[in-house]
Parts: structure tokens; sequence; C-alpha cells
């Protein structure tokens, strides 16, 4: 009765996909896997989905027969697939409900909403998520924050816009950046991932058509799905000429762009490239959503490189910071650059999600910003080492994969040269690693052949997590796949 | 061209009323003030709506014959009251483009969406939000979270469902008041505000209907104006049977109720009519979801009441609770207590709006849950004081306003015997008091004969403030209203 009265409420929300959809996010399944029979093969295809959370749980499949004409196959080949997704929890059959996609008892996903790996034991390597520990100057700035909270104490602590200092202090560094900045210019968001959604719901509106490039923070995607947005992908390229002509074909009210080391590929536009999709962007009457998370974390000496802002009209760009990626992600402090009138509706759609910021984690980040620099020297440095430590190690334990070597930011975007990612992400969890599939990072379900890898660990770990990794990776090619009892690649 | 190509997207978002729509929502607007010409009181009705935030900015108001015909007025009279609106700069009207309302240049509204007073100098009392000051208390304990908080800078700081000792806190803190509760069950989210925005969106369905007791707390209605919830509003009641029955009538699929003082009533229901209240929701098939943040606040002696959550069906009750009203706004620290099912769905949609809170508010939330006794009962006592000093104090400056005395809470719910409330407050605000009109509380525009007066100030400032308050009372008398000119209102 009372988990049956939630689940009727859950069932409510009940999602279903069409013969037709999953066949498209399916692509070419049957050679994904080259291996084992056709039914386990579709198996591996919509088991892959759904730990990928490109099925949510809760969501219908379609009809054996219906599924089966779509994809040529017979009907048995459905049903012997559904049946061993059945064995394994991942499917819930009711009697006329057709087959509904769960969460396997006590399983956390590995896959969407993107967030932070829940729970892990001793000796795993969380390499899902892009963001370093924290640093002990943290604490000591902490300590300045202690003497001026009586003040605030003092005060009910509702900030809609964020606490003055902290907006002075980033509107400060955007004018050192060459950037001039208003306080009024600047709403502190929780992290860039509320900044995010805040801008995409303040200057868009459902179905009106979203430009991004594919791969991209998978944390935007999951914004894009939530407000419904059209969303139009264009393949990420070194200067973002395709960004343009997508741009030019479907005149977006919104596109989504990393400038400064791109998650996850690392690439940094130049000023040319960046003055290029500024007039495109006035061309096409766009907004430019820039996500500048990573802006701090360029290593090869930080970035000369002028923000979009500066490039691009003041009302047409919409800048996002935050401290997550170069200082702390446990601070949840973010930001939005943009024109009063939108920091205006920014502020008022915060207000109903979720009031304000927390006052000492302001006041910290104002701390932080001004004083900080000594710690972002030294996370660059450190970065770069881990940089350095992750090529080598692969280079001598996965010569095969290629990739490009980035300037800045936080991860390797490896091509891994077959369509493995998934399945690799999946072996590499029974090695106690955890990682962020390829397929993350695109909302078509292409990029199997893809595999993002921070270089957030220390070198040695980094080190043995490649070994582990190479392991995994040998797993799969002598076979290995989805198809093994699920249970065994998620101890 | 640059706040230009903003504007375009800004329009793009425009909305517009109906004449039938505006009609309903002004009600009785003729007799609202009973002075002045019917231009001049159209025009007062309307800007109340908009400086009520029941009319957003950037709504299309009807055109001039269409609105006349609704109302049975000259066309005279309405375009006399839009030009006046016009000068006011409330009104703006583009060719062809009809009346559009906006924020004056530079203003910022005292209405929705709900949230703290945006600036304020000195000798302003901001009675607008009914929040407490922090206790110095609260820079001790952070001394505490010093300590810990290397443990936790070693590590990335996401923490989906919130940290583990703080929801072993929460837990043990439900577990006390006699509701077993595990860590599974509880979600941290950033104040009762995000946790009621979750509950709403993975428990119900736009357009699905939602009961609601009328007044209530204006945050629960900003979050169904923005689900696009169609919510059926029932009046308070003492003992909730109005509720009850508008349950049975609509078997909604959620019901938002607060039943330990309520706000803005303070109304606190006894273990009987929770019991009465969980069988209707058995009988309805709804979801209860139970605002808890001013339980902690009862000082008639800490309220002996079970929690809803322990006569319901557990999967039948979703509790929210914070930190905001019995400790400090400015942690933006609250919670869901839920089966484990409707938490997985809570942390799912989580994610996507911010990814999680701060670490260092959860330990100082946790250090706060576990060792704060002493300063709840010091701010009870303070609250009880406060209480007792603005029931004075209107006793002897404003006889005439009726209201029950609450025995928690933060605020009084008074009767102010005629439909002033919109214009009192705008008046109040050249006696440099923030207030919440009555209408805040409810969504259809009446409660214009209520005021909301929080006892959250010492008891000196509550005296003046209240004698400020029966200043603007006297000029509302004498025939001041919002047709003055508008700037002297917001001095």
């Amino acid at each position: 009765m009372q988990s049956g009265s939630t689940f009727d409420s859950l069932a409510s929300k009940t999602r279903s996909i069409s013969s037709y959809q999953l066949a498209k996010i399916l692509g070419d399944w049957p050679s994904v896997s080259r291996r084992g029979p056709l039914y386990a093969r579709l198996a591996l295809g919509i088991r892959s989905l759904i730990l990928d959370a490109r099925i949510p749980y809760g969501v219908r499949l379609p009809g054996e027969r219906s599924l089966a004409t779509e994809l040529h196959v017979s009907r048995r080949t459905v049903s012997s697939a559904y049946a061993l997704l059945r064995d394994e929890g991942l499917l819930m059959s009711r009697r006329g409900g057709g087959s509904s996609t769960q969460l396997p008892p006590g399983r956390s996903r590995p896959g969407a909403p993107w967030g932070p790996a829940v729970g892990q034991g001793s000796n795993w390597f969380d390499l899902a998520i892009a963001a370093i520990a924290g640093d002990s100057r943290i604490a000591l700035s902490l300590a300045k924050v202690h003497e001026v909270l009586p003040h605030y104490l003092a005060q009910h602590g509702y900030a809609p816009q964020g606490l003055l200092p902290l907006r002075e202090a980033v509107a400060e560094h955007y004018t050192r950046r060459g950037l001039a900045t208003t306080v009024e210019q600047i709403a502190i968001t929780s992290g860039a991932q509320q900044a995010i959604s805040l801008a995409v719901e303040a200057l868009s509106n459902p179905l009106e058509p979203i430009v991004i490039e594919t791969p991209t923070y998978p944390g935007a995607l999951d914004v894009l799905r939530r407000y419904r947005s059209r969303v139009i992908d264009v393949g990420l390229d070194e200067d973002s000429e395709s960004l343009r002509v997508g741009m030019r074909q479907v005149l977006p009210r919104l596109v989504y762009v990393i400038a400064d080391y791109h998650n996850p590929t690392g690439r940094l536009l130049d000023t040319a490239q960046r003055e290029a999709l500024a007039r495109t962007a006035a061309e096409c009457g766009s907004h430019l959503l820039v996500d500048e998370s990573f802006v701090e974390l360029g290593f090869e000496g930080a970035s000369s490189v002028a923000p979009l802002a500066s490039v691009g009209g003041e009302g047409r760009v919409i800048s996002v910071g935050s401290m997550s990626k170069s200082y702390w992600a446990g601070l949840r402090v973010g930001w939005v650059r943009a024109d009063r009138a939108v920091i205006a509706r920014l502020v008022e759609a915060r207000a109903t999600f979720d009031m304000a910021s927390p006052i000492i984690d302001q006041l910290l980040a104002a701390e932080l910003i001004r004083t900080g620099k000594d710690m972002l020297d030294y996370r660059r440095q450190m970065l770069r080492a881990q940089r350095d430590a992750l090529v080598e190690a692969l280079h001598s334990h996965l010569p095969d994969w290629k990739f490009q070597v980035p300037s800045g930011g936080l991860s390797l975007w490896v091509n891994l040269g077959e369509p493995i990612s998934t399945v690799l992400v999946a072996r590499a969890e029974s090695y106690r690693i955890r990682l962020a599939s390829g397929t993350r990072f695109g909302l078509s379900g292409t990029l199997e052949n893809y595999l993002r890898i921070p270089f957030t660990l220390p070198p040695p770990d980094l080190v043995v997590a490649i070994e582990r990794l190479s392991a995994a990776v040998a797993d799969v090619n002598r076979g290995w796949s989805l198809t093994a009892p699920i249970g065994e690649a998620f101890v």
C-alpha cells in the first residue's frame, strides 16, 4: 500500500518509446558487439541505452511485434532480448502494461542525469566526474570568512542576486580580464549548472531551436532535455566552423558553447574564431550562452584570449562562470554575467527554484577570487603534471588510442577506434574505475568510439587507473560484453 | 543593438492576458478604492495586480475596446486608465504591439516571485520576509566544521543526495520526534523552496490538480505556477475540513499543506485532524506534501503533535524540512523525507538543476541539528516575546484589526476589515516598512482584507514599525491611494 501509493504516482509519469525512436537510438546495434547471438546483441544495445540513461527508467518499451518489424528481426529475437533484460532486472513487465525499464533494486545508475558518482568504496578511482579535490588553503580562507560572519548573521540571510562582496569580486575579475563589468551585470548561482538552467529558461521557450556542439557538457544536455528544447547538435571542430554553419541554417535563439578548454575535448577558440562566432550570432539574432567554467585552467600559461563577451554584443552574450572546476565543486558557487535585463529575469526565475545562495559560501568564494592566485597557479602546475602522466600512461598501455593533448581543462577526449565505450565503462566498474562513456557527451547516441578520461587524480593513481583500464579493454577484446551477468560488471 | 538583441528574446517570451482573465483577477475593482474617478480606480486595480506581480511584467494587456466591453465601462475609461499607467512607467505601448506591463526603469518589484527584499537602506524594517537573523552561536558551530573540513576538501565535493552526516542528523531528529527514519529516506535540498520544487516536479504533471489552502506560503504558489499545475485552492480553516472536502471533490495527485504553525496564520493541526487528513489522502489516492519549515517554532512548549508522516502512509506523505526558519535562512539547507522511490526521483531531478548542496553548509547544519537545542530554546523565548510585543502594539495603535494569536511560527495574519492591503503595503514603503500584501498569499487575488505581519524584529523595532504602519493606514483612510504619483509610494 505504502510503496503502492508511491508507485501510482510514479506510474503516472510513465513515458514510452516508440519502435521508431528505439530503432533510431539503437543505431547500428548488430555491429556494436560483433559476437553472440542476435537477441543477445539486441539486449546489449538496449541495455547500453538503459545503463547509459538514454532510456530513463520507468519508460515503456515498444511491443515485441512492433519492434521486430521496425528492426527487421524475428519477434522471437525481440522476446528473447526482453526476457534476458527481465532476468537482469532491467525490465519489468506488467500484465497488459508491456515492458518498462527499471533500475535494478539497490543499483544506482552510472549514467544520467549527469551527476557525481553516488557512493563508492575505498580503492575506487572516480573518473566519471571531471573535478579536482579542494585545496587546504580553502580552509584558511574560511577562517577569514569567520571574521566577517557576525555582520551577516545579524541579517535574515537572503540575497537573491548574490552578496555584493562576491558580485564585486566577480565583476573585478572580469574587468581584469579586459571585460569591463559592473555588479549589476552579475547574478550569483548555485554553480554553473544552475546558471545554465536559468539562462535557458530565461532566454528560450520549449521547442525553440538551441544549437550545441557534440561532444559537449552532459549537464547542459540535461538542462535542454528538461526544458524540452529542440536541440540541434553539430559536430565539434577546431575553429567552430560547423557551429557557425549550423547557426546560419536554423537561426537559433540560443547557442551553448564552451570556448575555453572545452569539456570534454579541451579545445580553445582563438580571438579570431571568437570574433567570427560573435559575427555569426549577430547575423542570426542568436544569444551565445558561453560556459567559462574552465577558463582559469589553462596551464600552458594562462589564456590570453579575449572573453567572448568582449567581442560579442553586450546583450548577445551570456557568460557563465563557476568556482567548481578551478577551486572546489563543494562550494557550489557559480555566476552569470549578462546585461541587466537578462540578469533581472534570471534572478526572478532563481527565486522560485531555491531563493538564493548560502552566505558563507559566497563570502568564501569572494575571498578566494580576491586572494586565490597562488592556489590557481599551483593547481595549473599540478594539472599539467597530471595531464602529462595520463598521456604517458595511455601511450604505454593503450598505444592505439588517439587523442589531442589539450593546453588546459581537466580531461582527454580519447578515440577508442571501435564502438566499445559503454561496454568498456561497464567493465571498468569491476576494476573499481568509474568513467563516463563517450555517449554521455552527445544526444544522438553516437560517440560510442570515444571516452573522456579526466586527469583529475595524482599521477601515481592515474597510472594505476590506466593499468586497470587496459585490463578492462583486454576483457572486452576477449569477448566480455554486457551480456555477461550484469551483477558482475557492477561489483 | 545590444539591448535590442536582448529585447528580441525577451519579447519572444511575452505572454498576454485576455479581457476575461483580467476582469476575473481584477475582481470588484470599483469598490477597492471608494474614491476618485472610475478610470483612476481601474488604473489602481491594474496597478495593484502589476505591483503585486499577479500580472508579471512583459505581459500584453487586452485591447481597450475588448476590456471596456468585458468590464462594462466606456472605452475612454480604459484608455485613460492605460494612459495613467503609461505615465507611471508601468505600461509600455508599442506600435501595433498593444500595451505591455513593464517594470519601471530601475525599480525592483515588491511582489513576485516570492523572494527577499532586494536592497534596502538603513532604518528600513523588512517585514516582507518572515525570517529571523542568525545567531552568533552559528559562528561557533562553524569553528567545529573547520576541524573536519580538510577531510572533505580531499574529495571532489559533489554529494547529490546530501552529505551522510547531515542525513544522519536529520534522520535521527525525525526518529526522536517519533518517526523512525533512515538516511535513505532523506535528500538534502537548497532550502524548503527547492524541496517543494523537486517534489512537485517528481510527483505531479503539468495541469494535474493540486490542492492548497488559501492563504498559504507564496513560494509554494510560485512553484505551482512554474509547473503550470492546476491549482485548486480552498479556504484555510482551523481543522482543515475544507481541505478534506476539496480533496474528495478533485481527487488531487498532490496536496500542499502546512500542519505545524501554518504560514501565514500559525494554525497548528492536532493529531486527530492529521489522522483525518491522512485518511482522506488515502481515500483520494493523494500525496501529502507537508511543509514542516516551522515545526521547531512552537513557543508554548515544543509541539507534541505527531508528524503527519507518522499517521499517514509512508508512501503517501512527503515531508519538507528546513533550517531557514528555525536557525538561519543564510544556510540554504532544507530536506525532503519520503520513501526511497520518491527520494531517488528527487535526487535525479535535483542534479539537473544545480547538482548538489555545498559541503560546508551541510556540515554546519548537521552540527546545529545535533547541538542546537539551547539555541532553539532561546529563539522560542525570543519569538514569544516578540509576538507579545507585536500583539500589544497592534492592540494599542490599530485596535480595529482582528487576528488570532498563534502558539508558534513567525507571523500574525491580520484582518484589516477593508480591502486595502495592496494600497497599504505600497504606502508603508514611504515609511520605510516593507510588507507583503495579503494578496501574495493566495492565487485568486482575494485576501485584499488581510496582511501578514511577522514578529521577526526585536520588540522596540516592532513597536516603531507598527507606529509607522498606523500612520500609513491613516494616510490611506485620508484618501491616499496608488493613484498618487507612484514615485512617492516607493521613496
